[in-house]
């Protein structure tokens, strides 16, 4: 099994990339939804780039996005899985993939390139705050 | 298949159980978060219950709690998936388990039981806030 350790090669410097990664979906609404967050986190420009991928179903691929990104010169690269909590997926499906990217074409491409594994969304009251929206908007029949 | 639609059975009234669906998980992170929202959710007292179900491998299950709660009295329910984006799971079977669960056994129990689904998390600043944060804790490192 590959830990998620093995591909967090931690650091400092300029320009990040964010890759936010999806589940993928049959349906287009993942898509959508992970499309949206990339959209407000980008127009903050507070990241050099902000890309989606998906780790199944749709595409970008995350090895696509990570290639294009390497290609582009960006030398640092966080990647976060957009799931509420750790699982299966962000524990070995993610980083599987993740490693097989970095140690195979990407390295091709700059070895000096830095890969950071987010943590994924966990329990916090902003989720909190959202379910209460929810709830609501359901119970007023919005 | 069955629409989110078939088991929104929406109305007004005292005395709402909300019901926090997860994915469910072979790990246990899954249900370690989504019970921490329940708790979070508790504390605050809006709710006269509050609970969470898992949609397969934990449990209690949908039926157990949709059961647990017409058993108590509970006459107004509000479901909500505990998921980023709509999909399969949230269209199609987590519906279906709801409906199962409705027009079965449960329904033996108390047919003016009011049940509303909820829609999931969906794109928001909210979660936009908490990707900002996972990314600079991953970048120092924390």
């Amino acid at each position: 099994m590959v830990k998620k350790e093995d591909i967090c090669l931690c650091g400092d410097g300029e320009g990040i990339a964010v890759v936010l990664i999806g589940h993928g979906s049959t349906l287009p609404y993942n898509k959508e939804v992970l499309e949206e967050l990339r959209r407000r986190i980008e127009i903050r420009e507070i990241f050099k780039v902000v890309k989606v991928a998906f780790m199944q179903l749709n595409s970008p691929s995350i090895e696509e996005v990570l290639r294009t990104l390497a290609k582009d010169g960006m030398k640092k690269i966080v990647a976060l899985p957009v799931f509420l909590a750790d699982g299966a997926h962000t524990i070995e499906d993610i980083p599987k993939k993740l490693k097989v990217a970095f140690e195979g074409a990407w390295k091709e491409i700059g070895e000096d390139v830095e890969l950071i594994y987010a943590k994924p969304l966990g329990a916090d009251d902003r989720i909190v705050s959202l379910i209460l929206d929810r709830v609501n908007e359901a119970v007023s029949g919005e």
